[in-house]
């Protein structure tokens, strides 16, 4: 469609970011503004409305139109009713309608799937999964998201609201507890969360840890960030922190390439930055645990898009949606 | 194509079953003979030639034809080459190039995929998976395979020469050794094997165990069959032994339900025959351990073809490898 451009609009807890995408991939605009989490649904819905209508009018001035706007949104969503069941980034979501009432609005296509599904749409059309046809996608953050890229579509299984939840797969049944009331998951073991914990029981068992990070863990003020930093700095709790949240990826990616037969994933979200601090144990468990992949073809990627991902795969789900309109 | 018919072949280690299928799965012919497995490939070669022809003049009688062959081998294979690269059930046909061998002899198209595989294709066919797109497909056997029939298709992912080998999925990093060299495969819990495994383990640990069980033991002659008949009446390691069976099967359809949004399963296979010992655990662990899963939809159903899965599915594939041609 000659002239024509998609909104692309990722939800995050800090931040709403929002882009005008052509058919190829093409960014033609971008607007970032703070998601005021605290804040009423109806607010939101009003801060979204103002902010399509706007680069409405960027595509009016380049003598083209939007035709459908693609929200990405953290959390269970129902995404047929596109209705928000529970956002932990924006809990006043909960059971907010917030594509219907954007459509009526807009009086335009509006299409929602969860982060680590746009992540997956986003890396498919323009980043690094482009020409990789089958593909499991992770995001590591505050929890662990995940996507599986089938024959280069996004996966929906049974379409029961849920699907490529990597992060709720239990990887060591002995393992510790996670927030969702599971024991083991992955994101027990490599989400920012998991990171925080570890280092909480750390203070809890009398070791001696940087004084940063004790300080922080006393203010309740610390993040993955500072994990980081003291694994970083050599901190030996920080950096098995690290080695363990690398196994288990490992252990995960390495169980999933085992039964669906491939060897590709790419990972990305913010705890992402830690990279050379999980990788290495990741390989390592990727190399030498799963006998039947060939350690030499196994190919794990940084996103390639960074914190746009997210972005860029809203608008890829409004232009798919409109494929299937 | 009317008066066509495709040849299905299963080449287990004890026999080799054959039939004449139409394009419906309607089945018009059974053969049966021993698969001879310590003799020469080039004798089960020629053995498959003229039971092949046998068929094709039972083909002819009905005024029709056979227009392709399919087999279904246990092992791993080279599908793209047609060839065996090792069989446990047929240690002779390593490197045996059958499915080119049949071709030349036969003048029509052969097909081959590995025993779980077609196990899933049969059951799609005209079993239990017949009216659901995606499900994950179990067969317990010496050892533990699997399939993933997702949208109404057998997956294969980047044919890497396996898929689906859930078998190998590490359910428990802390769990018992596999035969394939892993720590806690879910074939080192649930396969026939395992209980045989388990019941020496619990001899050696100085348990007291029925005399049938110890005099099978120490002549190396115990079967799965006894271990469920022990089960049977009440010997609790044996009832133990399956109870971790279904405990492991519960966790890896659990995880792999979680992954891929999907909530059915179908289980086959000589093993499955102890349905009653291991049913209650897995139901158990579905019903209580994924959080993200509604227990009243997921749904483990037996194989509907029973021993003859697999046999069906060698025919499918021949009819579906023909549409590809």
């Amino acid at each position: 469609m000659e002239g024509s451009y998609c909104i692309g609009i990722d939800i995050g807890g800090t931040y709403i970011k929002m882009g005008l995408f052509d058919a190829e991939g093409g960014r033609h605009a971008f607007r970032r503004a703070p998601s005021n989490a605290a804040g009423p649904p109806e607010a939101l819905l009003e801060a979204l409305v103002r902010a399509c209508r706007d680069l409405m009018e960027t595509a009016r001035l380049r003598e083209g139109r939007v035709v459908a706007v693609g929200l990405g949104v953290a959390g269970k969503l129902d995404t047929a009713a596109g209705r928000v069941v529970f956002s932990p980034n924006l809990p006043n979501m909960a059971g907010f309608a917030l594509a219907p009432r954007l459509h009526e609005a807009l009086k335009m296509p509006v299409f929602m799937e969860n982060d680590a599904n746009v992540f997956g749409l986003g890396e498919a059309w323009v980043g690094q999964g482009r020409n990789i046809p089958n593909w499991i996608g992770v995001t590591l953050g505050t929890g662990v998201g995940g996507c599986l890229i089938a024959d280069g579509a996004l996966w929906l299984g049974d379409r029961l609201g849920f699907s490529g939840e990597i992060g709720h797969m239990i990887v060591d049944p002995h393992g510790p507890p996670c927030a969702c009331g599971q024991t083991g998951c992955l994101e027990a073991h490599a989400s920012g969360s998991a990171l925080i914990r570890g280092m909480r029981e750390a203070l809890s068992a009398g070791e001696a840890l940087p004084e940063r990070i004790t300080d922080a863990l006393r203010t309740g003020s610390l993040t993955p960030e500072d994990v980081y930093g003291a694994a970083d700095s050599g901190d030996p709790h920080a950096r098995r922190l690290f080695q363990r949240m690398g196994w288990a990826l490992g252990l995960a990616l390495g169980n999933l390439f085992t039964f669906l037969g491939i060897e590709s994933a790419i990972i990305g979200g913010g705890v992402s930055q830690a990279w050379d601090q999980f990788h290495p144990a990741m390989m390592e468990t990727l190399r030498t645990v799963p006998k039947m992949l060939d350690p030499d073809g196994i190919r794990i990627l940084r996103s390639g898009l960074g914190p746009l991902a997210p972005l860029y795969g809203a608008a890829r789900l409004a232009w798919a949606g409109l494929d299937r309109f």
